[in-house]
């Protein structure tokens, strides 16, 4: 898909989250700001989407193979044996898709993540570390950089 | 996707719903047994898929698609303004897409819906009323039957 010139993330996006780049074009990957779970979101840079059926079915196809991809490769870096994937939009209405890491006994239990407490900023550099280990395991040899 | 002969409904999941049958071939539509929120559930009926990655792409694809059509018809015959849709797992593993409708005064408000409260099962008839909705939203005249 292609960016929208007129696409603005939504401030609470773009305050709670570190912008990882494109996960492919006009689809932006973000990292949520709670070292608690390992949890990304793709967001497709267009505007005024708000529901999953608002987008085409290229876009839908591109996000979903995308948080296929990104799903497992979460998992793997992380060892959760599951993800969470969701758009829910009840607290942010732009778009954005939920793709979260979960082991059994992690914080939320067999609950869902969502309002669960508070945040747990990431210590300096450990997002970035997450981020790299991300890349090398869904990038070929040599392209991740 | 066609069915996998070797395919089980999970028995947690069975006795929580209604079958509403396909939404296409292999892909089976019921209804979450809680009239709190009108609640869809998507199960590819194949064996051993728990994670939205273990499906094929042209699985994928038609769980997508159909997701796309049922939320934005759901939304219609409810006047609810949001869908939330998930793939979780957390409680029952067997794959399992949530399409739920959302009001912003519903009993969850900004909040997710999984493990709020005890369900409040359907009064007799009000479940195929809300089926005969959604065939007719989703079915072209003529074959809503």
């Amino acid at each position: 898909m292609t960016q929208d010139p007129t696409f603005k993330l939504d401030p609470r996006l773009a305050e709670t989250t570190f912008d990882w780049g494109l996960a492919a074009p006009g689809l932006n990957l973000r990292l949520v700001n709670d070292s608690r779970w390992p949890w990304l979101l793709l967001v497709p840079q267009q505007a005024d989407v708000v529901e999953l059926d608002d987008l085409s079915p290229s876009a839908l196809a591109i996000l979903t193979k995308q948080a296929a991809i990104l799903a497992a490769a979460l998992r793997t870096v992380t060892g959760a044996p599951k993800t969470n994937i969701a758009s829910l939009g009840n607290v942010v209405n732009q778009f954005h898709l939920h793709i979260i890491a979960r082991k059994p006994d992690d914080l939320a239990g067999a609950g869902p993540v969502w309002g669960h407490g508070a945040a747990v900023p990431y210590e300096a550099g450990a997002a970035d570390v997450l981020h790299q280990a991300l890349l090398g395991e869904i990038s070929p040899v040599g392209e991740t950089t």
